[in-house]
């Protein structure tokens, strides 16, 4: 650990790749890792290792280490945990940088595998080898199109990055995310931790031009006062979403089995929180609003929302939401005050939250976004939530318990011509978000979940986060004020 | 509000029913609910009234109330606001017992409103006519196949009943859950309850045999008194589920606006949720979450949880969910310890949760759903959590970011075989679900939302409720203790 994280790039951007442990079987996991490097795409040299194929998925596969054509930047050992030491050893021989060692059996089921994770340690020292791991998922970098994971997942590219001791929440963040428009520079499963820490990645990102925000998923933190500093100077650069697994104490049973962690007191990480800039996240949903909000928004100046749409219960609950999380709705300018008068029909809410009641829902929206324009232009606002309708898509769902004969009736209502308005509207939307440069978060009014309403991946894939409940809304917005404030605080 | 609420089963199974301001454009509201009550399937008579139509939708349409052939048991008020007082003097005349008002523009858009509201009651009054609305939504009463929503709604039939002061909250709480295998028997939209208040709502759902769990959202309370004894007579019959808005002062002021509610304090609110029993949701999402559970889920016996499932981070972050909540993790019996030791894999967790790890991935699940029948037979265990795999349906988003000719080794691997695997292992816990009469919970592992997770939907379907996060699965469990306790500290 007294290397400079800086050296990390080969690992990211290797120019070649061994997998030692791939076969002909999918049951294994090195098997499932090289196909998932295939497709996604990578453009370096694929090394398959295994002494009894020439030939797997494709690929000529080389008996030793000492037949490659070329030395692998990095080596993915998949092979059963006894003889992680000895491949280590040859990798180190063989002038191998980086180990990724998805082998489990080591710390996490007890006092011997402890023991071997030692001798893992000592092998890679001796060889002059970093190592990933051990009992992790593998890695991701898209950048270099290097999707190295033994789920085979292949998240959406772009500009978040995720270090998880835990390769399934790592994973979950990263998928969820990919269906929710964001992108993903690094996922790094960083397991046992028995080399390179949580604490050298998020160094390593915090410094990488390709990764704007980092999350991170720990059970326990090994050097404590290294990941105090490290967060503290991260988090004045961008911001870093943390996850702590095992602040209760059955939690933290849980981890000493599942990652061999110490995962120390939760009145310890709470300090830590308050020292760093630390953006909290209390559990895995928090983390992936939290990475969608900070992903896709700019910060806000202050804490007063602007809040509209055309349904009032859910601008009840908004306003409750936001007074919770300790945001204003303030008054609006008279100005506000007078346009929307002008644009709006006489028995809106005249106030904050700007309700235009049901007759919002007519025409082609344009009575739901013209009080988004002048909100974002309202000097008193720093940031609006909206409510944005996916009713097109109610359709399909309500159709199949409708009489066949009734059903010919129902392109002539309004639902049955929502979804063409509803992307039209999204668009003027994006144009509004491009126009003013505040933060602008939508809340889903219509399906659970996101089946067939195009005009919401597309929000979301042009920058406007649409979250499906007012808390969601309302609590990323109070973190990135909160964030902000922190590097105010601090001159920035 | 004197009469006693059973007088409303006429209003929940009307013979016939009258829809005044039906037309035959579908942007008035009346057209829409004429549509839904025709969709539904309602099999009472359905009298449409305009003076300028002979027929609507295919019904004949009448000139006025005098000209229909019964006198209609309900009639949904679809007029101008200041035609309602007018109109309900007619009603009142021709003898009809309940109107639903569907106008708006009354107490929720100030003191005219206020004013108007008055009259509208005493022309009520006058006629011996009872009240919903004004400013509602509708009715869905699916014991009678009488869907009477202007939004056109129709949720899945069953015994979860809702009843909502915002039309929004109860449509999106009924759409949601019968995205989530929960139906629903009634559902009041009851606007600004100028006579019918949601306390006679929750007085007839209390001794309807249709109603197994009841839902309120509430802005304002007219008689607190009053809510409080039927709040409380309810709760010791069937779980009352209760989401509060306007709870701060910003959603109180913005309640006003709404349906004229007057809120009231957060303080008056709470006492009010320990005196009664009242089960209290924060948000909609809690209020959605708390439905499934009660009407999918047996009360357990006590708060000790038996955790399962491959996935250790998601079982760190299960164990402290369930701490935070007030669950207990105990201990398991040395018998379960034993069988356990049998059918898993000798790197097992040893102790609860039961971490099968990776290894349960394997094979058809055997290993993932032995472990389930083990926790639900120790009487340790009051209730288990389980996690259930969606990876099957991972594909269909991971496909298009792959190579082509890559793609065709998919099926070959493990994700490619998934689904039908899936479905094999949702039969089989339905089947212990039924052999053991305890609570089963599954945390989602896979996809964010529900897109092409067939055994997801069998799984609810059939009574066993899956969340998206362990926040979540432990929070319902730890409602269902705290209502049992209650029930058990009346002695019951």
């Amino acid at each position: 650990m007294s290397e400079p994280s800086a050296g990390l790039d080969r690992l990211f951007n290797p120019k070649s790749v061994a997998v030692i442990g791939a076969s002909k079987s999918f049951a294994k996991t090195g098997t499932a890792i090289l196909f998932s490097i295939l497709a996604g795409g990578y453009k370096g040299e694929i090394y398959p290792i295994n002494p009894k194929e020439t030939e797997i998925l494709g690929l000529r596969a080389y008996s030793s280490l000492n037949t490659t054509p070329t030395t692998p930047d990095v080596a993915i050992i998949c092979v059963q945990a006894e003889l992680v030491p000895q491949v280590i050893t040859e990798c180190g021989e063989a002038g191998i940088g980086f180990g990724i060692v998805i082998s489990s059996g080591f710390g996490e089921v007890g006092k011997e595998g402890k023991g071997q994770e030692k001798e893992v340690l000592k092998a890679a020292r001796i060889g002059g080898m970093r190592l990933i791991g051990p009992n992790c998922m593998g890695l991701v970098s898209s950048g270099a199109s290097f999707y190295a994971l033994m789920n085979m997942l292949i998240p959406m590219a772009g500009s978040a990055s995720v270090v998880s001791q835990s390769g399934t929440i790592g994973s979950l963040c990263s998928i969820y995310g990919s269906e929710q428009g964001i992108g993903f520079s690094k996922f790094i499963s960083s397991g046992n931790e028995v080399d390179l820490s949580t604490e050298d990645f998020i160094e390593y990102l915090a410094s990488d031009p390709q990764t704007n925000v980092i999350s991170a998923f720990v059970e326990g933190i090994k050097d404590g006062k290294r990941f105090i500093e490290v967060a503290k100077e991260t988090a004045k650069k961008k911001p870093l979403i943390v996850l702590k697994g095992g602040v209760t104490a059955a939690g933290a049973q849980a981890a000493v089995s599942h990652t061999g962690s110490i995962a120390g007191s939760k009145a310890v990480y709470d300090a830590m929180v308050k020292q760093t800039g630390i953006i909290h996240a209390e559990n895995e949903r928090e983390m992936v609003d939290l990475v969608k909000a900070f992903s896709l928004l700019p910060l806000p100046r202050g804490r007063n929302i602007g809040v509209t749409g055309a349904w009032g219960g859910i601008a009840v609950l908004v306003s409750d939401a936001c007074a919770k999380t300790g945001l204003v709705l303030p008054e609006l300018s008279r100005k506000s005050m007078e346009e929307l008068d002008k644009v709006l029909p006489p028995f809106w809410s005249h106030g904050n939250p700007v309700d235009v009641t049901g007759a919002g829902l007519g025409g082609d929206f344009d009575m739901l976004t013209k009080p988004i324009e002048i909100l974002l232009r309202d000097r008193n606002i720093d940031a609006v939530i909206w409510m944005v309708p996916a009713l097109g898509s109610l359709f399909e769902r309500v159709a199949p318990r409708m009489d066949t004969h009734i059903s010919k009736y129902f392109s002539k209502t309004a639902l049955g011509s929502m979804a063409p308005q509803e992307m039209k509207m999204a668009k003027g939307i994006i144009e509004l978000k491009e126009k003013y440069n505040k933060p602008l978060v939508a809340i889903l009014i219509g399906l659970y979940g996101r089946n067939g309403t195009e005009h919401i991946r597309f929000l979301e894939e042009n920058g406007v986060p649409v979250y499906e409940t007012t808390h969601q809304a309302a609590f990323v917005l109070s973190k990135l004020v909160e964030y902000k404030e922190y590097l105010g605080a601090l001159g920035n």
